[in-house]
């Protein structure tokens, strides 16, 4: 059973970087495989980037969003934001940085009005937005507070092949260590035990869990928060139904076979969570936030201010976003009608 | 050029685990295609796990080393250790310690008179080890001291795909990050260089150096160590002529394209080591430690002692250790003689 869904609203991202042209090559190349969606962003600018690189886009204004579904068909259609971007691809530029995060507003109050089905980020320069008085640690803590939520969000990975969420995320490996909690894994394993039933449509989730030292610890003999802290969190987990298993060693967690073992395995760390994911499927691995009222992705990939204006950027990541964001909204329409 | 080269010495590893059946599979299934190889064990146990698992391989005493080259076309030859092991396959037992670490002393010895070419190790329980005495912290140690290596070796794990060098190994993740050093990541990086272009015929090796933190911490945002530790040992390195580069955001290091940039990576901790490449080539990849003044390799996997003597086991990565071992006996002949 396929549900109609409203089409996915894309943000405009830093205008400085890739988004845009990424944006227009994903319909332009795509659109015949990827649900209806449309982009929150300046026309005039968009327009001018789709002449510039050459890249044939129809792009039409989004006035009415429920007549997106069918405009898309033809065109891109452009949410218009109501502002004159300044910045041109391949600059880093702080003056825009209002218009950034007004992209990402609207799309929120598009997505909580149910006028989209799903949200997808363009990359952002953090740097642009600090100088403008941005305040939050980043992208999905801004995402939080606009949409009132308490407990932080947590971050997927996903990929046809892999989805890795790490319970901590940036911070300083050292800091990284003494962040990790019994609290804290256990809530990071509820939230993707639920966004593996509810979006991705996995009756009776398995997580794997990673130890945090080298095999896990050994026993002790490497390390005591495996036992001390990784092991209480499993046994609470259990307790409660969830489908856990671990501390493993990470090392052996993320070979073609053992990926076979779970639907999502939980790390510890950033990069023990993105190196296996980055070095499988570097260019289609997705970031879904979960723990949010709505559903965001973004391409696993940053601004490329050094080559944006230049039509060299590939849209694959964006394209497997847009996909996996339309995926998760009609497994969730799905959902909630059972229910 | 090809260069004759002594036959490849293999360890019996500990009794219990899977040495000998693989180590008969390796000569059973794949001599045509490897360099000619003896085992170091008690030829009756050998012969019993033959005729036991129905393995079908001919087995002769390896009595003159000088003929094992010829002697392997017909049978697997085995250097009779001196003493007869009493564990069984599956079996975890200390009681066989002496004739594991034995069979060790023995094929040091024939590498360091230039009988063997290169040293294979099979799969030792240090638990076993450690309770009737043994004193290192693990295997290579002992090889070290063996050959009264003051320097601490360097683990390198090599597939063909990838090669990653480990700055810090079998630490706590803490420790590692404590122990981090910059003589120790230019010591690492040296042996490294010095082992690419002896060993694996680099003329000009290229290193890449990951940082530790997130994004090698983001020019200090999230840690220090990449600014304070990381980056004095590359410009050291540098002025020393040694083509490294870093540090570099471990999660973007490994993919496909990442991997064409660099001979080896040289990673902080055990997991950025491993996890790339257990990912990658799970049963290919081969453990070689560099810094003795010998050849060795081995499988990079444990003794397996929950399949033992029930002929599951692949011989994949042993026969991947053969291989590399014997290469790179070749590959240092041909250096040396050019030298």
């Amino acid at each position: 059973m396929t549900v109609q869904t409203a089409p996915v609203a894309i943000t405009m991202g830093d205008p400085g970087g890739i988004g845009a042209e990424i944006t227009l090559k994903s319909w332009r190349d795509h659109r015949a495989n990827l649900a209806p969606f449309y982009v929150i962003d300046d026309p005039i600018r968009l327009e001018r980037i789709n002449r510039q690189l050459n890249l044939n886009c129809a792009v039409a204004p989004a006035t009415a969003l429920d007549q997106v579904n069918d405009l898309f068909k033809e065109a891109l259609p452009v949410y218009d934001l109501g502002g004159r971007v300044i910045s041109l691809p391949g600059e880093v530029n702080a003056q825009d940085a209002p218009l950034v995060l007004k992209s990402i507003k609207i799309a929120v109050e598009h997505v909580c009005k149910g006028q989209a089905s799903a949200l997808v980020t363009n990359p952002v320069h953090k740097a642009s937005l600090y100088e403008s008085g941005f305040s939050y640690p980043g992208h999905t803590e801004f995402l939080a507070d606009l949409a009132s939520v308490e407990t932080e969000p947590v971050m997927m990975l996903a990929s046809d092949r892999l989805r890795v969420v790490p319970v901590t995320r940036h911070l300083a490996l050292g800091t990284a260590i003494s962040t990790l909690s019994e609290a804290l894994i256990v809530e990071t394993a509820e939230i993707t035990t639920r966004a593996l039933q509810r979006d991705f449509g996995i009756t009776a989730p398995r997580i794997s869990i990673a130890g945090l030292n080298p095999h896990a610890g050994e026993g002790g003999a490497m390390g005591r928060e495996d036992i001390d802290i990784i092991n209480p969190a499993i046994n609470k987990l259990i307790e409660q139904g969830v489908a856990v298993s671990g501390p493993l060693s990470a090392d052996t967690l993320f070979h073609d076979s053992a990926r076979e073992t779970y639907d999502a395995a939980l790390c510890m760390y950033h990069d023990q969570a993105l190196i296996p994911i980055k070095t499988l499927d570097f260019y289609t691995a997705v970031n879904v936030t979960l723990g949010l009222p709505f559903i965001r992705t973004s391409p696993d990939h940053g601004t490329a201010f050094d080559i944006a204006g230049t039509d060299v950027a590939t849209e694959i990541s964006l394209v497997a976003a847009i996909k996996m964001a339309s995926e998760i909204a009609r497994m969730r329409a799905q959902n909630d009608i059972r229910t």
